[in-house]
């Protein structure tokens, strides 16, 4: 488990003004690894760390020779540690390194970011059990949490191929539905269009087929989280998830942060796992005294929503709901990879583990319009008048993450947004 | 849709000898891809197409400049026509290129083989209604077939990376399994572990995200079929698959065979897609004239299984059970591309479509021993006097699959074995 060390110090400038300004979500604590190019470009995409309102491009300023974001993510944790190391030595304020690498600083504004990295499989998990247990009644109304969930972290195979990075819009899916009365299904588009606020953790070194991931080494495996919105259409939803759940109700879009916070810069922000009273504990491969004490993350996160009308009359994106991802998720993500590969399945470097949607107890912790709106059946009235139970068409969804802690210095993972197209 | 030409005549014979041979898999009106390198050695693979019981190299015989599998995949139809129309011509008795293609072959006895192609995302599909309601049947007694059976080709997403070549062992899982009668679920080896018969259909050039593939259209985005086995272990699907489907029950390994028999391989081998009395026709996205004519591929399936004590006293495997792939699936291939694109969701060339499976309606034509033994009730019993519910640790269990027809050359889709270690 990542420890503090002199690059968190609270104490730590930055040469790069702007990543000394107060809120920034990129202050020389944080150094989120992601890939850019020059807008307008047709460069091949290069990696970058994100610093206040620039990025720095890591093989201009020689501290890697690779354009391969997942090989620097295979890279043993020594070399992670010595590559944050570097680069916060490089960045602080009277760094020798100051004059060369300044030339290797491109303004965030004048680049165009993709997905940080090679996704080769997407694994979706269900941890928020107040999500489970509210979107469960919605479906199962006298079954809502199945008798499993307290003991197997839910998860399921998600589409990589259709990961799309912030700012990307996406149409509109069509699909089969079926309305409860009709005596068959019709084709259209979807009229029950939601987000899912979700954390996205990112696979570091991956593990050989065979060859489970103890709980213990788990987070050595661990190599950073990004915001994650994977889009769902609840109306083909519920008429295709049985028998072997959702397919193309979440498959045509899913939308991802451009820049990976890694597990070293959040160390400031664990916090204890704890079981509710009167929950099992979890089976021996899926516990630690490790994971008890520290294995959650402190994380806030924020949904935010602006209509085609709203940003025609230059009104701000009004807030849905904010939740603490510690909060709301019943399982870590070591716990997450010590179960996906119990049973042998190999991971790989920039692998994606989504947390599922994150919800906490309360009714504005809700990480869905489909536990917003209980359904569709109690609309959400915007400052503007106007109302929503699902998504439409021109609905620009904001997501934000930021972790904050006493004697730190607050970090964020920046923003994933995505606008419906008709 | 493929049409039959000359590379199909029945009378061409090849000057590599082996090839005419009766009952090969191979023949010269088959041609089907794979990636090979020297057996032992560490050279990159290289694309390679299967003759006789050799291997032609194909950029040692200048027909292409790559080893990339996936960027031959994405060639245009009528680039890929053209490729086998040169292969079918040079390895023709009488070729001028016999002299120059012979130094290009080596015997696949001393080819390593490897997973035919890089698969992005893999999807496996539920197409056998025998399957689907035999096992409907153990899963939920009273609701065996659900409601949107017949309508929505029922798919969801597998796990790409644990995708093994034939022939390659995998160590039988470990997972949660929660006995019925037990307070709580405990982690061991999965004692129902079962095969799964399927055929991976693989997708040759991709479709922009957010543009469906209309059934018009489908097969041109399909480049050929493999042999495939989703293993599976039943026990610890039964605890974890609801509410989101099979996860760890599945992901720890599939088995594909080495050679993918091209859609224009299999032009001989069409026969109608027809839906039985009374059962409803498609929505229109899912229905073409051209799919009902000849949308269905006729090809034989074969299950073989040997245990380590027949290994040991030299007894030949024995068959488990042997269908029709045509009379097991309820979609066609082209089904199941337009439904999978159907809300934007884009295929990439590589991505393998799996139809789940393949049982018919009778009693030895069952896809897994989950309906052969019924559910571990009915031992299967076999000729040396040993029982099988599931798998046991040294079984051996082979696919094979080939294609007849009246006027044409019989052509393999070889073998996909898979070996069970403790």
């Amino acid at each position: 488990m990542s420890e503090l060390n002199a690059t968190h110090n609270a104490k730590l400038r930055s040469w790069v003004a702007s990543a000394n300004a107060l809120g920034t979500d990129f202050p020389i604590q944080n150094l989120p690894y992601g890939r850019f190019r020059a807008a307008g470009s047709a460069d091949r995409f290069r990696i970058g760390v994100a610093i206040g309102d620039q990025v720095l491009d890591l093989k201009a300023c020689g501290l890697i020779d690779t354009d391969d974001m997942n090989a620097l993510m295979d890279a043993p944790g020594d070399q992670r540690q010595a590559l944050r190391k570097a680069l916060s030595e490089g960045l602080r304020e009277g760094s020798p390194q100051q004059e060369a690498w300044a030339k290797a600083l491109s303004p965030q504004s004048s680049t165009e970011l993709t997905v940080p990295c090679c996704i080769g499989d997407y694994t979706d998990f269900y941890t928020s059990v107040h999500h489970a247990t509210t979107v469960g009644k919605q479906f199962r109304p006298d079954n809502p949490l199945l008798p499993n969930y307290k003991w197997v972290p839910i998860g399921y195979h998600g589409r990589a191929s259709s990961i799309i990075v912030s700012g990307q819009p996406f149409t509109r899916p069509q699909g089969q539905t079926k309305a409860p009365d009709a005596d068959v299904p019709c084709l259209g588009p979807s009229r029950r269009l939601d987000y899912e606020l979700e954390l996205g953790w990112f696979i570091g070194r991956g593990n050989a087929q065979g060859q489970p991931i103890g709980i213990a080494d788990a987070e050595q495996h661990l190599f950073g989280v990004s915001l994650f919105n994977d889009w769902s259409a609840r109306d083909i939803q519920g008429w295709e998830y049985q028998p072997l759940g959702p397919f193309l109700s979440k498959n045509f879009a899913s939308t991802v942060s451009p820049w990976m916070v890694t597990t070293e810069a959040l160390a400031p922000f664990r916090v204890p796992f704890e079981r509710p009273a009167g929950d099992p504990q979890p089976l021996p491969y899926l516990d630690s005294s490790a994971n008890r004490a520290l294995g959650a993350f402190s994380i806030t996160l924020e949904v935010l929503l602006q209509s085609a009308q709203m940003r025609a009359a230059g009104e701000a994106p009004v807030r849905l709901s904010m939740v603490n991802a510690a909060q709301a998720a019943y399982w870590t993500p070591a716990q997450l990879i010590a179960h996906h590969t119990v049973n042998g399945c190999n991971l790989q470097p920039g692998d994606l583990l989504g947390s599922g949607t994150l919800s906490g107890p309360e009714a504005g912790q809700a990480g869905s319009l489909m536990e917003l709106s209980a359904g569709g059946k109690q609309p959400i009235v915007l400052p503007n008048g106007e109302k929503r139970t699902f998504l439409e068409d021109g609905d620009t969804l904001i997501l934000r993450g930021w972790c904050e802690a006493e004697g730190a210095v607050r970090i964020g993972l920046g923003t994933a947004f995505g606008t419906v197209l008709p």
